[in-house]
């Protein structure tokens, strides 16, 4: 049992339910949550809306009307200190009277770090800073890692069979998992700005890459990493161009008219340099994805791009759904070559959440950090 | 919340408990518990001990005494009715003066097959069975498997990365799971008749297969699954076979003086026909291994023993350990090749247990029956 959370605590878990309900459809803004409580009940509630504003203060005191006077606010992140279309958050709570401002995180994009704050403690409000910090830090992965590395964060999904095979010999690959996985994984990419797949699973499952099944009336960037852009213009992705936006990212030696045919239907097109290897530099990639925005991507496969990714360190999030079948050496691999010939050279991941979905099991990882030197930096 | 159990039910677990204590070192007897309840108190417990006799009921009631008159004993399988080196213990029970018993199973042995229950009865002893009986069945799988089909109970244990691997390209395999695992592994041992491994498996690892570090002072018969008995005699089987015994299960065409050699060395020789593939055929094998007395096999891989087992069907419970590291597709598979073209044709397995063990993630699965057709035998 490990200690009781105290009343911070608990109302700052609920900010964080809240703010999460934004994910997949705030970017490039964080998905922020908020809760007012006075005399200890809730007066106001709010989250970040859709293409990010309005931002969840203004949400939660637009609920709590005169409520907020004498009020403490839960805040999963430094209010914002900067004028936009919109008065300064810090500046609306200190106008509607809110007496205290609990928050988790210090907001590290360099037109806030610390200015919300400031802003609130120069007009008399008492700000608590830094709880649940570590749960928010989790939560809002996306939106830090994109304002301090400039990258969205990754989630990395493998469907597998027992042994780790995503297709038999022949290819068939419909279905290793059952419905109740693929919902989930429907879930999980509507809480992600984008989903993003390798040119051969573009082409052997011509898929939509939508989110379906679930009443959402949004759909996250479709992205196709693809460094001769050899994806087929008449699957699913071309004809169905206007569910939902399409990026592809590609070589810069990716055929003219090739480009010219998907700008002109109306996909994104972002040219990357190569590496040494076939493919095109994952590293770079996910720095042109975090300066279109992108705070968080969802990557499905296939098991080349999954596996040159996670030897380019960029993967944050492993999620395995694993089904009890078994498929042998002949199945296609989930994840592709990666030149590992020694243990300690190979990626390590800690078991965050474990669960069942349906029949199969679900498993959350995420990345042990590769330095154990403990050098200087 | 399912029902509440019953006293009969509460009391069969106990015995259902001590009974597991002799597996692994009973065979080729039952591993049964036993209970022994007056006025609601236990007045004798017992379970088989090792190399099967004294039996359950024989330790309970000696523990009972007295207090076994009009006493309700619990156990979890039939008691035996035929006369050996003792007297029945379905007698014993009724010269106790004990007024009821409950079982779980009737015995499919023929010499007791009801026969047991039948001397209470006559002997006018209230006689309950079928309590427990899933759970009874379950435990006692492997006994019940070699009396009904003539072949031991399999458990296959793999362990391996995230992506199904349990060797980087250049064999490197030591460690992918952690030492809890190790342990787990260890006492998964202890509780089979036998450890079994094929011949690469022999080779690579060099194993002693013995059970280490948890102070338990029987070992399981040591098998090796090699058709042409390519296994080095400069190893830990050969140099240290007096540690536990060891059985070569080989083909007809492995070489007299590689026979010779580890039979005159004390290893026990099991000729098997071999099957259209490079392999002795396994299901051969497992039948001879019944015949030999085993009750429970721990296969412990490689991966082509692992893919032939699968596909011949006498896989009864799947052990998975997946370590959170990825080892990309030029790591050696946990299984090798099956022949599956259709994923209709994979074995199929549900989940039948989920935990951490360490850093690892530990399932188990069991297959799900593959007669779908519904025809008729």
């Amino acid at each position: 049992m490990g200690p009781v959370p105290d009343a911070d605590q608990r109302w700052m878990a609920m900010a964080l339910g809240l703010g999460a309900r934004g994910l997949g459809r705030v970017w490039p803004n964080p998905a922020v949550g908020c809760v007012i409580v006075r005399d200890g009940r809730v007066v106001g509630r709010g989250w970040t809306q859709r293409g990010g504003r309005p931002h969840a203060e203004t949400e939660a005191l637009a609920q709590a009307g005169d409520d907020a006077r004498g009020a403490t606010a839960y805040v999963t992140l430094e209010p914002c200190a900067h004028h936009g279309q919109t008065p300064p958050c810090a500046s609306a709570l200190v106008a509607a009277g809110v007496a205290r401002v609990v928050t988790a995180l210090t907001d590290p994009d360099p037109r806030v770090a610390g200015g919300g704050h400031e802003i609130l403690r120069v007009a008399g409000v008492e700000v608590t800073t830094g709880v649940l910090e570590d749960k928010a830090r989790q939560a809002n992965d996306g939106f830090l890692r994109r304002v301090t590395e400039g990258r969205p964060h990754l989630t990395l999904k493998l469907a597998t069979s027992l042994d780790g095979r995503i297709a038999t010999a022949t290819g068939e690959s419909q279905w290793i998992t059952g419905p109740a996985a693929r919902r989930a994984v429907h879930a999980m990419r509507a809480r992600h700005d984008a989903v993003l797949v390798g040119a051969g699973t573009a082409r052997a499952d011509d898929p939509s890459l939508t989110v379906r099944g679930l009443g959402v009336s949004w759909q996250p960037v479709r992205i196709v990493a693809s460094r001769h852009l050899d994806i087929p213009t008449d699957g699913a992705l071309f004809r169905e161009i206007d569910a939902a936006p399409v990026w592809l990212c590609h070589g810069p030696d990716a055929a003219a008219d090739r480009q010219e045919r998907w700008r002109t239907r109306g996909a994104r097109l972002i040219s990357v340099p190569s590496s040494r290897s076939r493919q095109i530099d994952v590293a770079t990639m996910f720095r042109e994805l975090g300066t279109a925005g992108l705070t968080r991507v969802f990557c499905e496969g296939g098991g080349s791009l999954a596996a040159s990714l996670l030897a380019a360190g960029v993967v944050d999030e492993l999620v395995t759904f694993t089904a009890g079948l078994a498929l042998g050496a002949e199945g296609q691999p989930g994840l592709g070559a990666m030149g590992i010939d020694r243990l300690a050279d190979a990626p390590r991941f800690r078991l965050d959440k474990l669960t069942t979905v349906g029949p199969d099991v679900l498993a959350v990882w995420r990345p042990v950090s590769a330095d154990r030197s403990g050098g200087a930096g």
